[in-house]
């Protein structure tokens, strides 16, 4: 069960796994859904995201996410026709309510993902994991990204390089070089689809721009679009992370203040912010990548062609391919992944890559309730 | 690794379980220390327990508190020669920042123990476990108290009632009748060291009552007696759990100035409490269990002779007896407690007294890592 920075829902996905003959992992994806947080529900875990709170809001929110996370997966039961008898374990993200990595190698970094582990096994009567950021974290990493273990499982190929980017409040990307020997890199590219869901709300009123339509119908404001490739994040060299800490709100209001577009149409405004992020995206691909790479776009931006679009303009030499021809639905690859990462965990292996996050050392991720 | 409400430091002991020929569980304490958080570290704690905070601030002392943890660890492994990899398992109770019990059953209840237990696991190399009472609270319990489990065990006489009682920050008792078919209770009997502390801090700077010797000086406030004595909490029928949310400096700053003795000597209002907080124990014996029992005092309020002399005074046709008969410090045993709780949960064993805490049913508490 993946619940993303975007708080836009859950997501989850029944997946076999198993290894073959030669060590391989596989995987197959059972069942999986998009489950959407109602208005309300949204409501109730963005208060969790403002300035100052009391740790009774704190600790209520821990226990009202481990039971929308109950509800869901009983809803998702119920409506696969699964008998939760036949799960092995639920692995689930948590929602994450603060990350702050570690800043050149000097401060510590630290991470909170609300949910009761515990709690949940208890509602669900499911062997249950967790948890899986702050192993790394303890050890120095930036507890992020976690997601290129699967990628490098499942995504390499031998004939060329291979870039997966997930688009989601966030934005990364792992990159797979096909050398072997080389290292695998990975880390967030800057925002995904939260300035464009925040420019939505608010222009519109709305919770995100789908397919992509608002964003057809406006032009590029060069002073907006010259402030946002400005930001220092896009150009910064890996390993880097980031989140609402960074992007949000506040720092919307800022860049289209000093950007003076304040009254300019909406839709203009969503333009320019969603060919920034593929631009930001692309970007980090020449700086830090190699544009003429396998890449593969999962998570909600994937479904914006407006974003789609520019992102191909960007990097004409890349192949493109889809997770269909892999085995899994793009809007799924994150939940696929966590799955992935409990299924480690408990047969004992590690689940970050130190090259990608920074830390001392591999470590089996997670936490086990009962 | 037991850390009280009382912030007053972290107590470690490392205990061997095994079980005998007829199923009894057998506990022998190797190493134990009783370390107290040194001003700093206390202070930085105190912060997280006011009103109200940032979700930055919850996120930085889940990763502090995991790394205190870890600190006294290494601390007592190195002071004891004990090496690391002798021990297979670590349980840690965590960092009690809220807790608050369904009341009535109508409201949910929910809790919340700073520390992160991956964390722990890899900063320590060991396998980890805690967050030992939000699986009860999931299934409608209180959470609390989890000691009786180890006193129904080891205290159990098939002579008389036992009584266990521990005054850490709060007060609780476990009632455990000679009879076997008669229903164990335990409750939190209201404020322990918890009210003596504040009136200490404030009166005279001191972080305690050591030895009880300021209250030895001082005389009964009857007005304040009686306001103390008039507190809901005390007489209100178990099951019922309480914390920092009720009893606090809050509390305390309502009673004195009702009662009108803010300018008194410090020593009567800190010896009013005192025999007050006895009294409340007594009276709680009194009213729900039975005062001809043995009874069995540990936690901090052990240590204080004003303290136990009126408890002595109100019950006086008990038998008390010493946890040493048992092969225990009293100081160590909520540590050795949690330490059984975890020893259990890793033996699939369930944790909660559902006739206790409330819960629906019995189930294995905690979370393990890796």
């Amino acid at each position: 069960m993946m619940s993303g920075t975007s708080l836009d829902g859950i997501d989850i996905c029944l997946t076999e796994f198993s290894i073959d003959e030669e060590g391989k992992h596989l995987f197959s994806i059972k069942e999986q859904a998009v489950y959407s947080y109602t208005l309300e529900e949204k409501d109730f875990l963005t208060r969790f995201l403002q300035d100052t709170i009391s740790i009774e809001d704190v600790s209520h929110a821990n226990y009202e996410i481990t039971r929308l996370h109950a509800e869901y997966l009983q809803r998702f039961l119920t409506e696969k026709g699964v008998d939760s008898q036949e799960c092995d374990l639920l692995s689930v993200h948590g929602q994450t309510v603060w990350h702050s990595p570690p800043r050149d190698g000097h401060d510590i970094g630290h991470t909170l993902q609300l949910l009761s582990i515990p709690g949940l096994a208890a509602m669900t009567n499911l062997k249950t994991i967790g948890d899986f950021r702050t192993a790394d974290m303890a050890l120095g990493g930036q507890g992020a990204p976690l997601v290129p273990i699967f990628d490098s499982e499942f995504l390499y190929s031998q004939d060329q390089d291979t870039i997966a980017i997930n688009i989601g409040g966030m934005a990364n990307l792992t990159f797979i070089p096909r050398d072997r020997n080389q290292q695998i890199m990975a880390f967030d590219t800057g925002p995904g689809n939260i300035l464009i869901d925040l420019a939505m709300k608010r222009f519109f009123g709305k919770q995100f721009d789908e397919n992509g339509v608002f964003a057809q119908e406006g032009i590029i404001l060069e002073r907006l679009w010259k402030n946002l490739c400005e930001l220092e994040f896009i150009t910064q060299k890996p390993p880097k992370s980031t989140g609402r800490e960074m992007f949000n709100s506040a720092l919307l209001q800022d860049i289209l203040e000093v950007s003076f577009v304040n009254t300019f149409p909406g839709e203009d405004i969503v333009r320019t912010i969603t060919d920034f992020t593929a631009w930001s995206i692309a970007e980090n691909i020449r700086l830090f990548g190699n544009p003429i790479s396998r890449i593969l776009v999962t998570g909600g931006g994937a479904n914006n062609p407006t974003l789609m679009a520019r992102l191909h303009k960007e990097l004409p030499k890349a192949v493109f391919f889809t997770s269909q021809e892999l085995g899994f639905d793009a809007d799924i690859k994150e939940a696929l992944c966590f799955a992935y990462l409990g299924w480690r965990s408990l047969g004992g292996l590690s689940g970050n890559i130190p090259s990608v996050t920074g830390a001392k050392r591999a470590v089996v991720l997670g936490c086990v309730s009962p």
